[in-house]
């Protein structure tokens, strides 16, 4: 058959359009699962000149964004391989480029931003493209690292291969807010390390960095703007956090005069000026560096107990009227109020919510951790919530399994569209009690990646039964070790070492 | 003062001299620890500009190793840092370049290559350059790691300094092979995994990767040569190993006929022609590629029982006067014989030696795993040794602990100088049945670091209680985790998590 009669079979091919509710049976390997997608079953072979093409996009690209993510996406989609000629296929299945077209002009990143695609691979064209269109780059960044798990090297043909083509898929995240924190406060955290969890990140299409930056046992802070600027051009807000006052002993080694005494360390001086003055110090700064709508104020496992015993907090106390848990609110919302003159919105532990839930700042989002339930209550009460239950969430809780990751729900129980619309998300959390540069890829993946679906994928598309998306996890697995990250094997706990010799895709 | 004081100043410095055996208690954090190391007491800075200069050198670096070698370090040194401007410090502190200087023309990598070199920071010059004399331009690259130790990114200064110089190193090393196995038989390594790995040796002067491609669980063999390449470039040989007659029997799924019979897969068939001559196609495509002067032919933990219960087998046994051991004998010295034909000399494992020690070829290494006492018997016996316990320096054993790798001595009661000649080095080994590109960084470091000072540093040099260099294999251990290297913690067994919070330099 001529060339001529085979790009006409392509053209007539039957398309195998899937629907949603066939998406955890079919051989389909993307995570996670987009809104929609079809596909066909031809195979076609990137260019090796595969090219970007922006003809028709409002976005300029002035500060790179699209490019530098073109080329990190063909970077992983070529790995260490060494590629042949694609063109030896014939023209007619080679994919030249992926032409991407954005609609907006601004790249701002901010909360709610618009991440939507359109990613689609004709198998026809001459040459081939591949399509993208978004509302925003940070959209068309998503469509580019789906396009990636499309692509596989070829061990016989020596090229990248393009299966099950033609390719449509329609995109878009569940929830704004799908987060991962990391603790340097615990353990020092190296640049480069901090570089390739944001990297995998967007491998999953997790898109906040929750930054716990300042804890009990240090205060390495000196509101680096580096690491921001680094997630920011891949898509990824940074949450800077600063808890008060409790979690807080450290910075009185800077400041002694913020511990209500030595024996009393934290919660910080609620009857010191100075405390209050440092706090709009440093978010004065933050607010130069960190542009994400939210800044976390902590707020958690406050033991106000030392207060009473210290007399010149006491006797403040006293003056004032108030009683521990009265400071603590206190405490809470003048620093809110801090954040707010700042320009941020403020995300608190629930503790605050479980405390004094009504007098919290309607700008408030709480940040739910102690357990399930929470997130019903805070937003029957009209606040904002993400879903962080430790039994479920925690990454450094090593028995929380990757089962329990995929099926914690954020909606359970909220039935009330507005009420969810309240929910904007949940976040994973690596506590760095445990973790440093040595562990922390393979305490985060892959069950932050089974956190990642439940947070992006329309829950109609979700598993009810997580066995059904095992193999597309290990794939997921897998493929993050090809790209160097040390995601550990699914089964077991977390941070397991493979149980036995054997294919990565089985383990 | 002015420019000409300080310049004087510096010149007439007092230069703090530093014996080898104070090496252990001095401030000095070089792993592994040199021959010979004199420094002072100044800081100097790198320039923004810090520039490779080759003058007088005999190598022209056609292959562009050196030039690779030096803008990898560059990026080592400079991390992902924020650097600012050096030349504000004045320029008579800041070190412009390096020179290097290497006499020979050749860039061959072969066994025994000379490594030695000088390097020197001098606190003089206009401008200042650093000073590299190696005969290769493998001994340059190990100046240029032990360099890269000299730098430190000042965190209040915002460059990179360069402190306690003048510097003066002489270095080389104590063998020649200092090897670290990897298995990816038992587990698929990614590419990028395998190259980090390699990249990792170099930062220890390991330089020996013993690559255990096939064995029982699979054959995952296509005679690459990019990773071969890699390699050479950062002075790594790749030793390629073929294990046979045992440990082998995944050979058999596409070769059936080699399998003694369905029930008896391994070891291969001693009576079959075919056998030998898919080694001999194996070992000439292994030539090829694999330029290193030694190929490993394992010849480990055979048990030739199914041979006698297998008809046709146990007919060609009898035929030829042969029992079960002269049949494991005879199919180890014809793989022998068919390595010398493609050029190579030949590595088996121990059992060969302790079984028919006598008969093996002379151009036979002998690799050590199964206890210590072996190297005294095989050097004894007049063939050479390579040592790897397993009780010391099996890395996939994790309590073993780095204080035992450390302390493993290869020439433990070898006193004859002709005997500990006949000792070429050692092998850490990463045993891959619960090992993959999830765990394999921190099952390796920090603990091949320990054995690689061992194998690397004079023995007068080294510390006779492994608690002495505590604090500076902890220091290289965060130099692994700043480089992106996933080193682990000291305390405790292998592979552990961090205990506690804390900084890394504790831990």
């Amino acid at each position: 058959m001529g060339r001529r009669g085979i790009f006409l079979g392509l053209l007539l091919v039957h398309i195998l359009v899937i629907s949603v509710a066939d998406t955890q049976k079919e051989n389909l390997y993307i995570w996670p699962m987009p809104v929609s997608v079809s596909h066909g079953q031809h195979t076609l072979y990137l260019s090796n000149e595969f090219e970007l093409k922006t003809d028709g996009s409002k976005y300029s690209d002035a500060s790179g964004i699209l490019r530098d993510g073109f080329s990190s996406i063909l970077k992983i989609i070529k790995g260490d391989h060494v590629i042949e000629d694609a063109p030896r296929f014939g023209s007619y299945l080679v994919i030249k480029g992926i032409h991407v077209v954005i609609l907006s002009p601004s790249d701002e990143l901010q909360h709610g931003v618009n991440e939507t695609y359109r990613l689609s691979v004709p198998v026809d064209g001459n040459p081939i493209y591949a399509h993208v269109e978004a509302q925003t780059v940070y959209g068309a960044l998503h469509a580019l690292q789906t396009f990636s798990q499309l692509c596989y090297f070829g061990f016989e043909t020596r090229v990248i291969e393009v299966p099950q083509a033609p390719w449509t898929i329609f995109d878009q995240p569940r929830f704004s807010y799908r987060g991962l924190l990391i603790d340097t406060s615990r353990h020092f955290l190296p640049l480069p390390v901090i570089k390739k969890v944001i990297d995998s990140m967007t491998y999953a299409k997790l898109n906040v960095l929750h930054w716990h930056i300042v804890d009990t046992q240090s205060f390495p802070l000196e509101i680096p703007s580096y690491p921001r600027l680094y997630a920011q051009r891949r898509g990824i807000h940074v949450l800077a956090e600063l808890d008060v006052p409790g979690h807080a002993e450290s910075w009185g080694i800077g400041y002694p005069s913020i511990w209500p005494s030595e024996n009393c360390r934290q919660p910080l001086d609620v009857s010191n000026d100075f405390t209050f003055k440092l706090i709009d110090a440093i978010l004065s700064d933050f607010s130069k560096v960190f542009k994400y709508r939210f800044v976390h104020l902590g707020g958690d496992e406050v033991d106000t107990s030392c207060w009473t015993f210290t007399p010149h907090v006491s006797d403040w106390l006293k003056k004032r009227g108030l009683n521990e848990s009265g400071a603590y609110q206190y405490f809470v919302l003048k620093a809110q109020q801090i954040a707010l003159s700042h320009g941020y919105e403020i995300i608190n532990w629930e503790e605050t919510f479980n405390n004094f839930g009504s007098k919290l700042n309607p700008k408030t989002v709480v940040h739910n951790w102690l357990g399930g339930g929470v997130a019903q209550k805070v937003v029957a009460a009209g606040l904002r919530c993400i879903v962080s239950n430790q039994d479920k969430w925690y990454l450094d809780h090593l028995d929380a399994t990757w089962e329990g990751f995929y099926s914690n729900e954020p909606l359970a129980n909220i039935t009330k569209p507005e009420e969810q619309a309240l929910v904007i998300g949940g976040e994973v959390c690596t506590w760095g009690e445990h973790i440093d540069g040595s562990d922390i890829e393979q305490t985060i993946w892959p069950r932050a990646a089974a956190a990642a679906e439940r947070l992006w994928t329309p829950y109609h598309n979700l598993a009810k039964n997580s066995s059904e998306v095992t193999a597309r996890l290990a794939n997921f697995r897998c493929l993050l070790n090809q790209r160097g990250v040390a995601a550990a094997p699914l089964a077991g706990p977390g941070r397991v070492a493979p149980l036995e010799p054997g294919s990565c895709y089985k383990q």
